[in-house]
């Protein structure tokens, strides 16, 4: 384990720079140069040494993909901290990137790049128990089931898309334009979304609209819970664990943690900031 | 009932008109003139009648709707031929708009407007039987509940239109160019759909190219079948019909045939077009 390294979370749109000494983060940086911003990553992570430091570098996320640096081959399924660390693409003898992981449980092809670090950490540091149903919201929201502290399956939903996508495009933009909380509305959609039926119980947001059974300044917030409820419902459905644990922001953290309430399970926030540190300390710690 | 009538089929986009004698079509004409197209009502009706004759007209669609012409209420489900022609939006003593119809049931509420002339239609002229469950696919996709020839209850699913979003923006749409027929991979995205959980089922598509689990040509295949697949699964799962009444064209109505078989009932493709004739003839029959 080397005194000090550099840990880059490197995403499509942005990417999140760390220098960690003796497992502790002494210096981060955020910036907007993602992958798909960068076109020579051999001088892109030169500038990252000249700024940070001469250290050794582990990188993960989109940088590992076929829009990144390098591919990174996926990691299949059941997948910890040492089978990650085992799989390291190494670009040369101080910097590499750790590898996604994927599953062809259940018939149903998944894949994820950047977020097995953050699950892997948050198991690591005690943040969630080595047993666990764990969540990550966001455009592509995942669900990951951990056994014995690693990834055993996970699922990802196109949740945060679909709404983007209902918001930008189509019969509902216009309606959707409002403010989303775990309001009233939000859990009525939670409510709908049960029928798991999405397409039509979408379609009721316009004939609300057209028979003025719902104030249309909630239809965000319902069309919102709708699709959060409907990754919800079918999540839980197939899980046996009471508990999810929310690693997010706490906006969409809370409007996870509204939904997975009314179907009858808690919900615990987890600090995703610390857990990806966790998770890559963790990794670089089993390297020689 | 007049000797001969004009009907006007009149949506958003489109409209047709026909020149009915006796019960029988004698001409018709089919033009992009729809509502969005049209500001002066008047003019546009007093140019149909200088083309087809000075007759009385009865018009469906959403030409009686709030882009319309006038405002025709919706009348409440249950709905049947008596119903909608007892609350005719009178223009003046020879030309009227036909009503949606609407309902609350099941606390999801929904509308319809245009399709009830070829629902009601179908069940008077015996394209279909007085208890049946009648679907229209297209972009609002229409399940109608037909007891005693009526309108009992009815289910509107965004099936197409959520098709065309994904297919024209976000992560999926380069994959979905592809040709849809009801093929192995439409099948394939069928069977997937039963699970209810659209969502997650969609980022599989992304999850498979990035594995090589299917050829990628197949995907819009694959995606067409998640959706005709959902929405065909959660009517039937609510229905205890043996056959659904398909009206629509060939492409779509083979699509949601395949679907239907998948899902273990049988599926009978029924004349829109005649459906919608026998309707509106019907409503004419009852007028003074």
């Amino acid at each position: 384990m080397a005194d000090a390294f550099l840990a880059v979370d490197w995403g499509t749109t942005n990417r999140r720079v760390y220098l960690i000494e003796q497992g502790r983060i002494v210096r981060t940086e955020r910036d907007d140069l993602g992958v798909t911003a960068v076109t020579d990553f051999d001088a892109a992570v030169g500038d990252i040494r000249a700024r940070f430091g001469d250290l050794p570098m582990l990188l993960a996320g989109m940088v590992g993909s076929n829009i990144g640096w390098r591919l990174a081959p996926y990691v299949p399924a059941p997948a910890g901290i040492a089978n990650l660390a085992a799989n390291l693409l190494r670009i040369d003898a101080r910097t590499a990137i750790v590898p996604g992981v994927s599953t062809l449980a259940g018939n149903r092809p998944d894949v994820m790049r950047g977020e097995e670090v953050q699950l892997l950490g948050a198991v690591a540091t005690g943040l969630a128990p080595a047993q666990a149903l764990l969540v990550q919201p966001g455009t592509h929201c995942k669900w990951a089931t951990m056994i014995d502290g690693r990834i055993a399956g996970f699922t990802t939903a196109m949740t945060g898309e679909l709404f983007a996508l209902l918001r930008s495009h189509g019969l509902l933009a216009a309606q959707l334009q409002g403010e989303v909380t775990p309001n009233a509305a939000f859990l009525a959609g939670v409510e709908e979304a049960k029928r798991r039926d999405l397409a039509a119980s979408l379609f009721g947001i316009r004939a609300a609209k057209m028979l003025g059974t719902r104030d249309d300044g909630d239809a965000a917030a319902y069309a919102s819970g709708l699709l959060i409820g409907g990754d919800v419902a079918a999540r839980l459905d197939a899980s046996p664990h009471a508990v999810a644990h929310i690693l997010s922001g706490p906006e969409l953290g809370a409007l996870y943690a509204a939904a997975i309430e009314a179907n009858d399970r808690s919900a615990m926030l987890v600090d995703s900031h610390a857990a990806f540190i966790a998770g890559i300390i963790a990794i670089e710690s089993q390297l020689q």
